[in-house]
């Protein structure tokens, strides 16, 4: 039995879909649904190829009341930038979830999981943050430095941007470009405790091996969303923020515990107690309590976002992309 | 970066690449590397879709010294068959073991996944199966059942060949199928304990939750492959069979302890002790000592053997295929 298999490239992806509230809501629906028990989500597939200073992981989920669920396949080679590649790549596949046929290949070389990973911050942003924040802060100069930033945005219009990064230059051209494509000012900032102290909201969005920001450091009106952290030895977090803070919160507590910024704070037996999913917040949980709490968030990245942002771009595409009949 | 892939259909697959002894040796070359340490293989990512009465499962493996490595996902809907769809479909993607960028889509429905497992079988055979073979029985009746026979005869050149089947008329499909691919002399056996008492080489080839073959039954001078089990529950051989052979293998232990014939066996305390792996006996380790040893094979598939497959095809496709720049 043939069938149709539409095959749709990263630029014309980035044609029919930008980030915006609908995705950001379509992210949210995936966090509820995760809470609510009856999405399948099996453990990450992860493979390290250490000879190439590679690995591969690979998410799904499935999402009741969505037509398909997807597969996501990411690489990560770190020694691309010598051969001018990028250092994350991949795709995303589409199954229908009635038949287990393939209906979709998105080649977006990793757009999709950059569409969804800012998303949920702003999904995080929106339940966790301070209802007012004047000042956000960016901790990492790459992708998704801006793209926090814009996704945090369409939930809390903060009016400035503070950019710290290793590499001042690179700093600098991440402000400057957060600055154009936001509108907001956003500057340099050399010291990542003045970022932290002045800010509101705080993304962290490095592969840091090494803690960023300290338990000093967290003060009331603050919520921080660490991004970056997404395998067993990365860490952007002090552990002890996670019981300093008045509320940490997870993507998914599994995923945490091993890959998060939670895996440190178990190894140093200072975790949090009984940590809540985000998905449960939005599902009712208790959240910020007061303007004044410091809160955390830890996302290391679910197959259920990504087959919601999967399903989202296939209805979108109309007549985009190659069919190819199999 | 934009980069060429290469997205090839099921029908450009099936003009490419056809069973033969050059896949057979490919996948032994696979299996050797296994043995060998170096390949780094994880374990199988598996989601239910019990809505849907579906599974999904994704395999991968690293083999060192091979250019690619493929994702193979591989999807059962059971329920497909009501709407005139095959159960089970799929997708292999090849990625650079260098960058870890998509090489090539390879949308074949499951095809190359059909021809590695028989490739497997006949590896089997191949260091397994007494030196010499006149009657192979095969118990099932569906696409393996044909390609084991056909993967088997390219080791073992058997003038006769029993099929057994549940449904007589699919069994008798089936044997007319085989003779008419194979040449040989192919007959319905209505009966398993007469095919497995006939036959010096016996392949199973089906979804059976029941054991299928007793140990009272095997013999000297017998081979038996059991392919059909790879999901905890299925199991074609009563357990008592594999310590009641000389010889039990697995294709890969950790799997056939969860997946395989193996599982019930340990369940009932009665599995043989340290089994050892195909790949190990291709590299060496002892077999089989005499013509007149009874041995088994459990084969589960492995992610190796679709890097091996996809890796193949790869180098004989040519420009066979649509080119896609994303």
């Amino acid at each position: 039995m043939s069938h149709d298999i539409r095959i749709v490239t990263e630029a014309e992806l980035r044609r029919v879909v930008t980030l915006d509230l609908a995705i950001v809501d379509e992210i949210e629906a995936a966090f509820r649904a995760l809470a609510g028990g009856t999405v399948v989500m099996p453990p990450i597939l992860s493979m390290a190829l250490e000879e190439a200073h590679g690995e591969v992981d690979v998410k799904t989920a499935y999402i009741p009341g969505l037509d398909g669920f997807a597969i996501k396949v990411s690489p990560g080679f770190f020694d691309n930038p010598k051969l001018g590649l990028t250092s994350l790549n991949g795709l995303m596949i589409l199954f229908s979830a009635k038949t287990g046929l393939v209906e979709c290949v998105f080649l977006d070389n990793g757009y999709l999981t950059d569409l969804r990973t800012a998303a949920a911050g702003a999904v995080a942003a929106r339940w966790l943050a301070p209802e007012t924040v004047t000042t956000a802060g960016v901790i990492g100069t790459g992708v998704q430095a801006r793209l926090q930033i814009e996704a945090a945005r369409l939930v809390r219009p903060f009016e400035r941007v503070l950019v710290w990064g290793r590499d001042l230059e690179k700093a600098a051209a991440c402000a400057s470009d957060i600055a154009e494509a936001t509108g907001v000012e956003a500057e340099l900032c050399t010291d990542r405790e003045t970022l932290v102290a002045r800010s509101q909201l705080v993304v962290t969005t490095t592969p840091s091996r090494t803690p960023l920001i300290e338990p000093g450091w967290l003060h009331p009106e603050l919520h921080i969303t660490a991004m970056g952290s997404d395998q067993e030895g990365k860490c952007e977090l002090a552990p002890g923020c996670l019981s300093a803070a008045d509320l940490y919160v997870a993507d998914r507590v599994s995923q945490c515990a091993a890959l998060g910024e939670l895996r440190a704070a178990l190894d140093g037996r200072i975790a949090p107690e009984a940590p809540v999913e985000l998905g449960q917040i939005i599902a009712g949980a208790p959240g910020r309590r007061s303007p004044a709490d410091t809160t955390i968030c830890d996302l290391t990245g679910t197959g259920a976002q990504d087959t919601a942002i999967a399903s989202f771009v296939a209805g979108r595409l109309g007549d985009t992309g190659t069919v190819v009949r199999t």
